[in-house]
């Protein structure tokens, strides 16, 4: 790509900085990092945050430092720029082909590897390039407990496929791993299908322990079911990732407050022409389209009773049909969007505030390849 | 950022390059340009593309040499990089505030530019700038032709801008812009729409022609009434930017047949666990989150009867239920995405197909900022 003829900008002045853009409240991510470590310090589990989440260094050092265990990854991206970081990763996503497999076998040779999978078509390959390679992954497989998306169905394949990993050169069977991402109401509507998980894993850890197969790890947990997840015996560990900077959905089935609320979208009122609307510069490739029901794309931090009720990629309208507040084309405005993980994915760059400064944080984890470094 | 350690991926070979990725056939793209630029041609309209649909210069060329006027852009960095390609930009999007509009008149001298508006609250402070840069940048009032999202309300309030923008140093009065993307339906839908905007189109020009402001520009279109912009008169030219790719919304209402889709996402099947079901490595951080009611989230180009189901961020759970197609792991399949645009903007590059040879296509324009140059 020929350069651009223009200097990088620098300004970090929130009223000044060109927007769209992510805006981050670091000390907010600090205190939502110690209160889920200390949660989880207190009930004897782990914390391995999931960083799709944020896919920032500087971040996944705020939750290492405040004593999360290692860190969980989805992409190849995420674990070479986390591997700089920590050398406890665990890539909760099955890496499928050669130029994945390729990618993995090169991070650093300190990583302690750990790999979910729920098929020995994946296992296979895995162990081949790992043995070629003169390594050993970790092996955690992944089961279903009732999202239907991936994951072994029954515990016969549970132990199947954890005695193939336990006898293959190249990799070791570490445990398993599961996420009841099914569970997304309210803590109230909880109980059932945390007893329901609880119950099939703990039919998984009898199978296990019948063939001698004691999972060294068991790998667990949500953002929604966060605070509850003392109460499924045998998981040593959770991977809520969102928790780190919350958002809509989150204050919605309130597993958050409104002041733990750290990623917000900066953005500026650019026409006020429709009556009763006014657009701001962030449409769904800021935001993202992420609907909720009669609740809209997002809401705004300062006026609560005002919601993004339509999206186009560029345009965030805002209906304030519900409202008293009349925005000045210019005003700017911080909008909490539904669902923070892809909303971070859209942005370049994030502008980050601590104790009353203010600076450009990369998004290093952002993207697929090696080939954007 | 401190480089990573591993060498730029070069493989270029769609079974073997790393999904997910989109994928684009520019023989395709090449007859979707030439069809739109032949009709346009024979009902003396221009076509100025909208290039937020793939945001590359390689596609924006392919749209000049068929016969496009010139192109029109969202964001500074799209102008930016655009205007390595053509001289003829159309920014249809108001630079609200002083970061905008310092790179907007950072343009090079050679660029003749347009800008879309719809307050004085926007031209006063471009016109200010632009005066002070030395430059005159061309208006196009914007109007509201029912979507509800921007654009003046009525003949009065374009003719008071108008004015405002042919008296004022710095800004010249080009014309008008719209954009009707209300009109969502299928082209048999169509025609009450139409009618209305034909007939608020000819009240504004009968509005500026009494004022002698006749309008240099015209300039509306969209994807989905792309077939009968002639029948609105008095439009000059049409921006439809999704027609060079087009998207499985453009297969529905039926402004595209198969043959005409140039862009898919290459994904790999990474599961098979649960029964009824198969797992792509592309979701809603490749697809976007684009769900069309009853029709999920995407299709897959070679078993129409497939659909995405479901999507988390890195998984595409694909539904089975209606099709004899078992998928194994490490197979390859292309999903024809519900939106082109917005899932464009999520990959990194495409790969490009070309006479049966492919190569690795940057999208220039995607981003924000100077800064990732």
């Amino acid at each position: 790509m020929t350069p651009l003829p223009f200097s990088p900008g620098a300004d970090t002045d929130p009223d000044h900085v060109e927007t769209p853009i992510g805006f981050l409240d670091l000390a907010r991510a600090r205190a939502n990092a110690r209160k889920v470590a200390s949660y989880a310090r207190a009930h004897g589990l782990a914390w391995r945050p999931h960083i799709k989440t944020h896919k920032s260094r500087t971040v996944a050092r705020i939750q290492l430092e405040a004593g999360a265990r290692g860190l969980t990854v989805a992409t190849l991206r995420e674990a070479e720029v986390m591997s700089e970081v920590t050398p406890d990763l665990l890539l909760a996503y099955p890496p499928v082909g050669a130029a994945k497999l390729e990618r993995l076998l090169r991070l650093p040779d300190d990583v302690d590897l750990k790999v979910a999978l729920d098929a020995r078509e994946v296992l296979e390959p895995l162990a081949r390039a790992a043995a070629h390679a003169g390594r050993t992954v970790g092996v955690l497989v992944e089961m279903d407990m009732g999202l239907r998306r991936v994951g072994v169905q029954d515990p016969d394949a549970l132990v199947a496929l954890a005695r193939a990993a336990a006898s293959t050169e190249g990799v070791a069977f570490r445990g398993i791993l599961f996420y009841p991402g099914h569970i997304r109401m309210s803590e109230g509507e909880q109980t059932p299908h945390l007893t329901a998980v609880a119950g099939r894993l703990s039919e998984a850890l009898e199978a296990l322990t019948a063939v001698r197969l004691e999972p060294e790890i068991v790998s667990g947990g949500s953002t929604p079911t966060l605070w509850r997840s003392h109460e499924i015996p045998g998981m040593t560990e959770i991977r809520s990732g969102s928790c780190i900077f919350f958002d809509r959905e989150a204050l919605h089935i309130g597993v958050a407050a409104p002041e733990d609320l750290a990623y917000t979208v900066l953005a500026t009122i650019v026409s006020t022409a429709v009556p009763g609307r006014a657009v701001v510069d962030a449409g769904s490739k800021a935001l993202a389209n992420e609907l909720r029901a009669d609740r809209g794309f997002g809401v705004l931090l300062d006026h609560p009773d005002v919601v993004v009720s339509s999206l186009s990629e560029e345009h965030g309208v805002l209906d304030l049909g519900g409202s008293a507040w009349r925005p000045v084309i210019g005003e700017r405005v911080r909008i909490v969007p539904n669902h923070v993980c892809v909303s971070v994915n859209l942005q370049d760059r994030l502008l980050a505030s601590d104790a009353g400064t203010f600076s450009i944080l990369p998004i290093e984890g952002r993207g697929r390849g090696p080939w954007i470094a």
